[in-house]
């Protein structure tokens, strides 16, 4: 992703250039704390990149992808909480660091210093990429919540499982997609096409990353192997062992995820069954299809001369062992 | 203020209109069920009863007098939790009734839904009235951390507990009169005085509401008598009365306000003080000055002819004895 460093450099510049020294400094401190802590930037990248491939002025789009940028840490502050979840990105996690109380607060208060991101923006466009933003920051929510159910849940299918990935991390991806394009004034089909592609791209990259947990290369990965399904959790690899399980199979399966465990048995026979039914091929199938998609709705876009920028943005996601 | 249950009736039918009905139920529901509690609804009635005070549609008030009143409840949600409330308006707190998480992302999503209910508006007045309510959002944010950390500190000047209450609640109180008249069309400078208003206003009533705590009835407050005092707040009361005590006094309340217990002699003693230095009648100096120089800027604004609604509202707030 050579071609992606530079927008990733205007970024990084542009988050240290708006470091936070408001006060209470009690709750600004763990803002800048996460925001310090890495990531792959992605989704501020691609409105970057959106609003520069669409020949738009790069500048104006710089306070909106630290919004976005700012929205998902919002998000990242109180899902670890929700998680307990004590490391983030190898670090301690906010809440860990400092308090419930602070990572409720802090989060709080960025999730509206996101909106406040947008003010550069002329009127119409401040409406139209508030209300995109809303959107997707709405279905994050809900996207969170089914999460948190499907643990609960005994069966989840394949269509509820789409539609939760899609919510909590497909929507926001579009949402910057299209962002870029309204501030470089892309046509409204443009703008919607552009969004489909961030919407199936997004999807493929879950399914990658639920993909990845199994059969990816766990040193390059940076987390534990198999991690999801030592939590239990239903990822697609799951949903789509079932689905092709014989009676013995699924019962085998849904004893493993009904077992709060660190045996490692459990890795061994579950992975077990997902070789026999060639869960991997089952699920790289479905990413892509879903690259596909997110590729054929690229080349209806009229407005962007070079796609290569995006194809390869889109084949490094895919593509990636890690 | 038989004049404003107009405004509640449209505003609480206009509440029960807009119940959630939305997927998943377990994100949605919480938020029907803190709304439905109860409160005051001043905040609405302030944005609707400006609105139609400076001439304005009313119809156009409705969506956003609903987006504060959320964004009030998305406030007590996640505050509930910070202060372990066990209770809110004498039923279980959202985060008791059902879980912390819940409370944390219910929350989240009716700030998120808040944004939405100003869709409604067009562009230039969107962006205007969107931008006000991010910065009192933020400015609440920023109360409710000065709050926390005056709990931690050992002194809290008037000047630091001015601001904090101006921020915690006068603000968007100032921000619901002023989101009242941009969407009534006020001129600048009448939008600009009646959010001065407000905010005076919005203080008077927290100062008020810190002297009922020790003088006021409390079978018509609905609250234990001096709760503040066990809980060693460092209410105005507190900070009025060190900065008028002699060195004995002065040790004696430090030594009370230190002290963690249900002991009625702390009360007496400390109400004991109180009385010697009359800290009653300098907490009403102070409400009598802001009452006065909210009635001063209101005395300014162009746009309203009958201004006698607005007096009363003030002189009802500021006057009751619960």
């Amino acid at each position: 992703m050579e071609n992606l460093n530079h927008y990733l450099d205007i970024f990084m510049n542009a988050l240290e250039q708006n470091e936070f020294h408001n006060e209470p400094q009690e709750l600004y401190e763990p803002i800048n704390y996460i925001l310090n802590i890495g990531g792959k930037r992605l989704r501020p990248i691609i409105a970057l990149m959106t609003c520069d491939l669409f020949g738009g002025d790069i500048e104006q789009a710089i306070n909106p992808s630290l919004a976005i940028e700012y929205f998902h840490n919002f998000t990242l502050m109180h899902d670890d909480i929700m998680d307990k979840a004590p490391l983030r990105r190898g670090k301690a996690s906010v809440h860990e660091k400092y308090s419930t109380d602070t990572a409720i607060l802090s989060g709080d208060a960025l999730l509206v210093k996101a909106y406040q991101y947008f003010e550069g923006l002329p009127a119409e466009k401040f409406k139209e990429v508030v209300s995109l933003f809303s959107y997707a920051a709405l279905t994050v929510c809900e996207g969170q919540q089914y999460d948190m159910n499907f643990e609960n849940q005994a069966e989840v299918t394949e269509d509820e499982y789409m539609k939760m990935i899609f919510y909590k991390t497909g929507s926001l991806t579009a949402a910057a997609f299209k962002i870029g394009a309204i501030i470089a004034n892309a046509s409204e089909e443009d703008a919607n096409y552009i969004y489909s592609f961030g919407k199936h791209l997004g999807i493929a990259f879950q399914l990658k990353d639920d993909l990845l947990d199994v059969y990816g290369d766990t040193e390059k990965v940076g987390k534990m192997h198999a991690g999801d399904i030592f939590e239990n959790k239903k990822t697609i690899l799951y949903i789509k062992a079932l689905e092709n399980a014989n009676e013995e199979q699924a019962k085998e399966l849904r004893f493993w995820y009904n077992m709060n465990t660190q045996n490692i048995d459990k890795v061994y026979s579950v992975e077990n069954i997902f070789r026999h039914l060639r869960v991997d091929h089952l699920v790289e199938d479905e990413i892509i299809k879903h690259t596909k998609l997110a590729k054929d709705f690229l080349g209806k876009i009229q407005g962007i001369k070079n796609k290569k920028v995006l194809t390869d943005f889109c084949d490094d996601l895919i593509g990636r062992s890690y």
